[in-house]
């Protein structure tokens, strides 16, 4: 006999016959009409749910909105940040409120000051900007990557370093002999910084020379790149290294639009790998090379979960989930 | 003498030496610091700033927060939307409530029910629902493109007649002489219905044969698009197109990958112009083919400055802005 699974939220609705929204909204105290919460509450009966107190964490906050900063949503990694950090909430009742703050601090503080006045029960925040003594010291707040100093805030994270050394093992395996990296670099410290750890220890482990582009990124990426490639062709026009590990996609496909431009073959002459999963029209589509993948719902789910948890015990500082691999077209590995 | 332009909420922050935001705060009435104050009522003072009352329509309300209900933020289309919207409506001292309701009726409900509530002052939507008899009939509301039945609820779009007219011309002056449409369509009527009356009217201009795909989107569209293909071979394999227009950038992609994986030269052997204007990693990059590009930026703003100038005068019914055509490696005309 296997142990019965024990019943969820989804199954609440499915029995009640209402939307998983309405099972949230019931269970989180949020009024609905008193025929649904009739039904819900028989369903939680019926099946002997057993209510997630995680689900609860923000239930005595009276606001029901979280605020999302992130720098822009044009960005396909932060649109699909988004869109999951949506769904999750709206999942546990709540609402997103959202704030682009590209280059722009002054934004972000204000979206903070509105959270110290109770305006918001919590914010999650995916920021490159220096605000860190903005953040008010009981505010209820999860931070993407980013590292504030001498402040206690949960992050949460991808699994960097191990994502960075698996980009280099998988380029061996694909048999490339002198993987590079490429980096452009924002100048506040995070998680991401260890994509590059990652590159050094594989090169050490496996006997490479490090070999690498590694600059604050000022927006000249281009021709860094091009001087890059100059440097690195051997009379004969054939180059000294045969793979990139790209800090991100969008770099990783600049690259690879560059090495075409000037005749190269991918991945027949130089293979490369980037890092984030981005797909070119959004969730169902094709990488545009082959990547390190971020779990982005996950990573968004956990972001969420953790802020959703905070009744004053002691959230974990820093929570990381597993990149994987996966072919983009840019790699020796399988076809489409 | 060139006449002197009128001061804008700009010019008063750069003079108050304060952010934009702030100087949107005072004018809406939104608390800011007594300093910040005093300045921007000093720089309105010296400047002989008049400020605008389109601004100000939505100042009698009370919770300054605006709801954007979109399907989700991994399109790229929405997710530009999306990032315009918000940055237009924080230069108006509102706040974005993001809703991506995809397949999902009842989140969109809940949200017009929220509004109804006043718990958000208004709603704007891009969305592919049915949800009309929900709307409240005194919402301040603005959609993008969609058409409600029986109710008159202000509309903004492309001009997409003349689009769809643009996409063939453009296709015409490239030397194409046999262009084809695809479009994979929602059930619900919209402004971009009308890019196909615009390519119907431009094969009678210019005595050309219809020729199209138009489905009702079930998602099925690659194998369409091959028994398309197959029909309009010849028995030596070449085609009876040389030319596509596609009613988004999403399936002109999709086609132009498809042609590749089938042997076929783009640009040489088909030229493929799409529809909105999608760029490959965000605002800066590529487009992904050659479009007809959507005003995003301007788009949004209109639908925030029709919302926001709300104040029970008739707002217009349909507001249409100029599409333009964009080269991006998929046409015969010029090098990036």
């Amino acid at each position: 006999m296997t142990p019965q699974k024990a019943p969820t939220m989804k199954d609440v609705a499915r029995e009640a016959g209402v939307a998983l929204g309405t099972v949230s909204k019931v269970i989180n105290g949020i009024p609905v009409s008193e025929r649904n919460r009739l039904k819900v509450e028989q369903a939680i009966q019926a099946l002997n749910y057993e209510v997630n107190t995680y689900a609860r964490g923000l239930k005595i906050q009276k606001s029901n909105l979280v605020a999302l900063i992130i720098p822009n949503t044009t960005n396909p990694f932060f649109a699909s940040f988004t869109d999951h950090i949506e769904s999750s909430l709206y999942k546990r009742g709540l609402r997103l409120l959202l704030c682009c703050a590209d280059g722009i601090p002054q934004k972000e503080i204000d979206y903070l000051n509105m959270a110290a006045n109770n305006k918001v029960d919590g914010v999650i925040a995916l920021t490159y900007s220096d605000i860190g003594k903005h953040i008010p010291p009981s505010l209820p707040m999860v931070v993407f990557d980013r590292f504030f100093e001498n402040r206690v805030i949960p992050r949460v994270a991808s699994d960097n370093f191990a994502g960075g050394c698996l980009a280099i093992e998988k380029l061996l395996e694909f048999g490339c002999r002198h993987p590079i990296y490429i980096r452009f670099h924002s100048v506040f410290p995070g998680e991401s910084d260890k994509r590059k750890d990652g590159y050094l220890y594989a090169c050490e482990k496996y006997g490479l020379e490090p070999d690498y582009i590694d600059e604050v990124d000022r927006g000249d990426r281009l021709q860094i790149m091009k001087e890059f490639l100059e440097k690195h062709k051997r009379p004969d026009g054939s180059l000294t290294f045969d793979g990139v590990f790209s800090h991100t996609d969008y770099h990783g496909y600049m690259f690879y639009r560059l090495l075409l431009s000037e005749g190269y073959r991918v991945p027949e002459d130089v293979q490369i790998i980037g890092f984030d999963g981005i797909r070119k029209f959004g969730s169902d589509d094709d990488l545009f090379i082959s990547s390190i993948c971020q779990p982005i719902e996950l990573l968004a789910e956990k972001c969420v979960e953790i802020l959703t948890a905070m009744d004053g015990t002691p959230a974990p500082c820093l929570t990381l989930l597993p990149a994987q691999y996966r072919y983009g077209g840019t790699t020796r590995d399988g076809k489409r």
